[in-house]
């Protein structure tokens, strides 16, 4: 395909979500809490999830402004985590996206409550009072739920934390990292798809798709840790070898970590390719998108 | 009304809510985030927003274990609230419930990752796969999100940290613990009625109700800092004094503060007697219980 189509999809897409997050997160929240949420969410970032919820969404023929409000409930999420996970406590980064992060700009107890907030406003964007089926509403809110809590990221989260200067086997490596990004991302495509209307065998499908990109986005971003310098980024780079992370590049070396994300992009082709769904376009570059990244 | 009946009803209702806090708050998340999670949610607390739900599922004569969600997925919020309030960031309070705080106990990024699988719990917890109807599990979602973030308790938690050391008018003092606290206990009694069927009028009652409780817990609190000490708190007593954050105390007087805290219980009874409803005995000894209390 051609990549000009992909992007003008992409920029289209990302005007809408851009305006829907700058409309639903709140400018009027008291005492300097929407200033930083908005600070948190707005105006910076990939976009991925959101883009991976608005093409599963147009693979699953989904109607209505349930898919954008799926989207962007995800990015809430995604910001939030990030906002916390920079803390001192956490990682303790100062840049993030290029700017200052939350808590250097705010202060910590806004930053902590800007986070704990924008986990709320997730579900209150997936939860209108009217225009969009209740059924699904509930569907929606089920499956972030269950992405972002201890089953999922925060569960990560906590491997991730226990893990520092730790030799790590591949499989808990891997177990951590679906837990901390890969479920989200997976759970975005999902999102997307219950938007939409598709058979068990296209669902699961679609599943493997997000499972492998999941894993891909990490496997890369390891290596752009390693690759990539701190402007590029847009974060402190080098920061996982500094804090002796293990990564996929102290694993496998960063000849198999690139060999290891070429297999998750062909994992993720072969399963839109089984998802019988016709309209798969967009998953299928924002794959390629995933592993050939360079930030 | 006798006090030993509602005792009975509600050692019967926290024995549940206390098993399915215990079955659904995971033991088996990774790297003793469950553990964390598990010791700030289990087996402490005074439950009052799980007994408001589920006095209000009785007096709206719900069925079925929908009511019972709603109880625990309230804790879970109210639960890590305290998580990230007791946070250095924030209160820096190491004692709570008589036991030391989560992040004394775990570390501070532990504590900050329960809290934030707590939240992301509770919504789970409101959206099984089977056997609740999917426009409730929507319509709690709904109440929870917006009792929780930004208009709601993480809101009134911003106004609260801007507040340290400034004089408060009775109005901002009034806004601050409205959303910190009030909206919640106002959402738990919300809630319960939304798991069964209650005319507008009775809703409307319910939410007055609701409001007036909530402010009067707060009075109490204020009251209670002031005139109890820590053994009999669970908590540091004269903590708000010594951080000489204003309180209804410190506004109205003692005297004050406790002939306020009788208007609203009037307001509470007055409300359920507006609501046309039947069976209201629990939530008006409720309101009696938030007046009442040592502690």
């Amino acid at each position: 395909m051609d990549a000009g189509v992909f992007d003008q999809w992409a920029a289209r897409s990302l005007a809408q979500v851009e305006q829907a997050l700058d409309e639903w997160t709140p400018a009027d929240a008291p005492a300097g809490l929407g200033e930083a949420m908005r600070y948190a969410v707005l105006g910076a970032g990939k976009r991925l999830r959101p883009l991976l919820v608005l093409a599963a969404a147009e693979a699953a023929a989904a109607q209505g402004e349930a898919a954008l409000r799926a989207a962007c409930a995800v990015e809430l999420i995604h910001a939030y985590s990030l906002v916390h996970d920079d803390m001192p406590c956490m990682d303790n980064d100062v840049l993030r996206r290029g700017k200052p992060t939350v808590h250097v700009q705010f202060g910590e107890a806004q930053a902590m409550l800007a986070g704990d907030a924008m986990q709320a406003l997730a579900f209150d964007v997936l939860t209108p009072d009217g225009g969009m089926d209740a059924a699904l509403q509930a569907r929606l809110c089920r499956l972030l739920a269950r992405a972002s809590g201890h089953a999922g990221m925060a569960g990560g989260q906590a491997i991730d934390l226990a893990s520092i200067g730790k030799a790590l086997t591949e499989d808990t490596l891997r177990d951590m990292h679906r837990r901390k990004t890969g479920v989200l991302l997976q759970a975005s495509v999902l999102m997307g798809a219950a938007c939409g209307d598709v058979s068990d065998s296209a669902w699961q499908a679609l599943s493997d798709y997000g499972s492998a990109l999941g894993l891909a986005f990490q496997v890369v971003d390891d290596i752009l840790d390693v690759t990539q310098d701190s402007a590029v980024l847009g974060k402190t780079a080098g920061k996982d070898q500094a804090c002796d992370k293990p990564t996929y590049v102290s694993l496998l070396g960063l000849d198999g970590a690139r060999s290891y994300a070429e297999q998750l992009r062909t994992q993720a082709h072969a399963a839109l390719a089984a998802s019988g769904l016709e309209n798969t376009a967009w998953l299928s570059v924002l794959a390629d998108k995933v592993v050939d990244r360079d930030n």
